[in-house]
């Protein structure tokens, strides 16, 4: 950590500082500018708190030079983390894995049907959502517990690893017993309480980016969970919000590139949510491939005309299927599987 | 509420989409074009999920005409929302009400030192982190109920109500026993599933607007409180993500004049939060009662440079106490008092 | 166009609004509400101005349904645009164009090897700055007119076209007799003086997308140039300003499909400038190529770590000819080549 | 600047890392951590380049510690600099200026009008556009030179120095002869041929703040400015660009004690673009003097809704007078006067 102090701040105040920071355990480093100075500090900083020494009105700068993770970091990590989901791998040289399915569960016989659809047309695993993060109280906010046992009900007629996003402590155990893959939406991406309580769980973690956040704070997201013990998280990117207008959001695929070199766990795509129209799906996803993603999420729907939810981003099955089968050949241009 | 169809929509798809919305019993008026179809409709539209509308591959646009919030109109509630909290009264034309305290209880001591020095500065209420969201799960978490009963102890040492932010829908017990204001943090303005849950409760509420939420969306929040039961709502503007490099957020004080048009609610700020630099935080202040603000929300502590957490942007006391004396002569400028 | 006015407008108020633009040629269809009314405007709605509509207090919300751009629209031009650059076709089916060269011009025997690396690696066109938009006034400015002289070497020596930026209309004559791309950099967007000027050169135009344009914004740019009778654009995104800090900016792929549907236009990617870390550069110019591009445009430097201005981004000619490479084989999956 | 280099960097790199700088009259101090190593540099940092610093490979990081503008720093310039515009002193602890007026000049008669109900509401200069920079190439785009000289007449018929917005080099000599204080706009602030320019000019200078800029690099404009040897450089903040939708911009307050802190030159505010609503200038402007702006830049036009463009953040001249009369409150507050 480099911490640079004003001009003017006066020698014993320079001397305090250098003692405190030795007090911690730390070796401190001093070098002397002409408008500043500035102190250099080896050893474990993860202790200290930037805002804290910078509420010191000498202090005018403080750097961290060390990423703020530990259990994420690659450089503590070396080798890919492969997740296992239910008997699907997620990252290092495994098969890309596909996961579709609509964005709301809508019934037993909806969600078989596309379950099978999906399954048909190549892809790995089955997304639904049970419990639904709506803007509006008076939308539609899902079946809850019913259409996760309609989930059930499709994983059993097609052997799909099912993924649905966990929105409340409370319904821990219903997901611990029932689903494969526990998501974490991007609005509950820095819902530290909920972090800390999957951390605990055993099911491997799917990991939103927040809709405004830092790739450094996602990471750290990530670092909650596996400090609680569960270091089976997968990342998802889904777009960032900016002022562009004629997409939902901005899909950050730089992000791929990015957490393969900060740390060791996978990464997948979900083209729908970012651009809010299936239009694009196709060449995301194939981008996303090309880039390096470990997998992609897209919202499949028999009629997305008649979605309770977010049908303008879904994919009809064929269109699916086609964007499977190009994703596979990409896929082998940078030496994967689909 | 208003739709485009694209150029070359079948006139049976027309027909077809005029009678599933006269089903629905809206009144449907339709405008031919030279290159776009254009149907306007007429009755309640907050049945209507813009998303499903355009996933119908022939319609081009859906805008909505009205706001998609009702009980925090101010179109059908014209009066200022005068809220009490513990009796001390927010909004309208009351007191400009101005929360001191520290990011962080410390303890019994501190929190009870701070208050007095809250009050005798002529601060209306005591805030305090007992449950604190840390980027880090290395960073400190907050004393916890220890906390709580902390800041219970300043209150009846000083009389000030007391405000503290809930992270998790499992301490509401504790919260509805001992706070007079609950906090619901930027990081869960849209955690939906704890916005339920406080919409259920008694206490007034304190809702933050989120990193990167746009004023509709924030409204929307506070009509999920409200739909809930609890009308006691107080918007807190915290500043926003923006790409700027010297504040930590950038604060947005337009939102005065815009929740004050749209919605009956009061509005405070918070300064401290926002530019994330004691510095700055008395010129915010001033700026914020000059445009209209019913409160102020200000960290202080008696030695910001050995806070356990957001040191940086607190004020000592004598600061406090002089931008409260400054504040209260701009605020009888607007016709207020502090 | 469609336009709301709010609750209370007086009868005699809508009929002077109907009056108003029926002067003006359009037809007008007024559809009541309950809380509001909504005109419907046809004809040819270009001529207005959303914001002088707004300044009616009786005006609550101006809302477009066509574009407001007509050379550059799809719409009303079917076929793609290619643009002949030097003999170096862009767009269409035709081969996607790879674009290789340094930051900076640094002297004639610099630009002629790096020519003949990117000419070998199998690029198709040089670029190279001679005139630099530096955000410090201490900064390399670039070697002007001699460094547009030595990439005319560089051509000389190689045959491949040559880029390079415009920053001012006093250099007009000087690119026109030079230079075969005229590239408008992201800073002079909106320079509407120079788009006036570049709209009347004969030399097609790479027109990259302003820090923090909208995709709307950027075809309003071309549309600038075109309406001054110059259609040979190309448009450039080369990543808008985000609050993400681990890229110089986010780079959004998403462009690629939206421009391909509503603009006839080419559309190239600059992955060097939106990570500005050549560690990235290849897997954005992978995705790049997945997505649709047209071509892609990367820095190249012989030694980037003594490169004048952004070597950082620079990739070494064997890494260029590798991104080539690959790109090449996933061009084929797309139904194009390099 | 400090500089960190990656874990595994080889002792030879670092010693020659070492000697490339002390070449260069540098003087460096070496930290030696556990994953990483750390230079300081202390010296003339402004001649180095961070980003062919980052183009080594083994660097992973650099920081600058000083800022990189000198002239426009208040470190070297402590006194506050007071701009004189044909008599009206801005800065310091100089009367707050008010400056009125409609975005476009529409002829003599309107442009004399206005500069009448400016002057008599209490303003201090006259505002008006004769070249507007315009989105559209279908927009009316100003009435150039004539504009100018209607500007003049109403100087002539009121005594106020006026504002206008330059766009091009090739009109500086009709504003050297004829405007007061020469604006250039957001979207020029980058355009940095256009800055040079100016920088030679005698007359002061208004510098828009760019849409997506932050303010270190409005700073550095200024100092481009500053560094032709034009010292007269007055800020205007007119609002950032973000993904709220209630208002055009975000009008960013904080900017005022920022650049009190970090320069010496004066800054007004214009509520009038930030907001793009009348209905938020008063409060925006109240905040803007009580925050402790040097001025402000306010539309004024008599009939808005007839205005050429941008007649929606407009004010009549009565709320113009009330605006300088509340505003004039506010100011003694914070002891300066209107």
């Amino acid at each position: 950590m480099i911490i640079s102090t004003k001009r003017g701040t006066p020698a014993a105040e320079l001397d305090r500082i250098i003692h405190e920071f030795e007090a911690k355990g730390l070796s401190v480093t001093m070098i002397r500018g002409t408008d500043y100075n500035v102190f250099g500090l080896v050893g474990d900083t993860t202790i200290l708190d930037e805002k804290s020494i910078l509420a010191n009105p000498y202090v005018e700068n403080v750097q961290r030079v060390s990423e703020p993770y530990k259990k994420a970091n690659r450089l503590f990590h070396e080798a890919d983390t492969i997740v296992d989901v239910a008997g699907v791998k997620v990252g290092g040289k495994e098969k890309i894995v596909v996961i579709g399915g609509p964005c709301s569960v809508e019934g037993e016989e909806q969600i078989v049907q596309v379950a099978r659809d999906v399954k048909a047309a190549g892809g790995s695993m089955l997304r639904g959502g049970a419990y639904k993060p709506r803007t509006s109280p008076y939308a539609f906010q899902g079946l809850g517990t019913e259409g996760i046992l309609d989930m059930v009900k499709a994983r059993e007629a097609t052997g799909l690893p099912i993924v649905s996003e966990l929105m409340s402590e409370d319904r821990i155990d219903e997901f611990e017993q029932y689903v494969d893959l526990v998501q974490i939406g991007a609005r509950n991406m820095q819902n530290f309480q909920l972090l800390k309580a999957v951390g605990k769980m055993k099911k491997p973690v799917l990991l939103k980016r927040g809709l405004a956040n830092t790739i450094e704070e996602w990471i750290m997201s990530a670092e909650y969970i596996m400090a609680g013990g569960n270091e089976n998280v997968i990342f998802c990117e889904r777009g960032i919000r900016t002022f562009e207008k004629y997409t939902r959001n901005t899909l950050d695929l730089s992000v791929i590139p990015i957490l393969k070199e900060k740390t060791h766990l996978p990464i997948i795509i979900d083209p729908s949510h970012a651009t809010g129209n299936w239009r694009y799906v196709e060449s995301m996803s194939l981008a996303a491939i090309a880039a390096g993603a470990d997998g992609l999420i897209i919202e499949v729907h028999e009629t997305p005309e008649k979605a309770w939810s977010d049908g303008a981003q879904s994919l009809k099955p064929d269109k699916f299927r086609s964007v499977i089968e190009k994703g596979r050949a990409i896929a082998k241009v940078v030496g994967r599987d689909i």
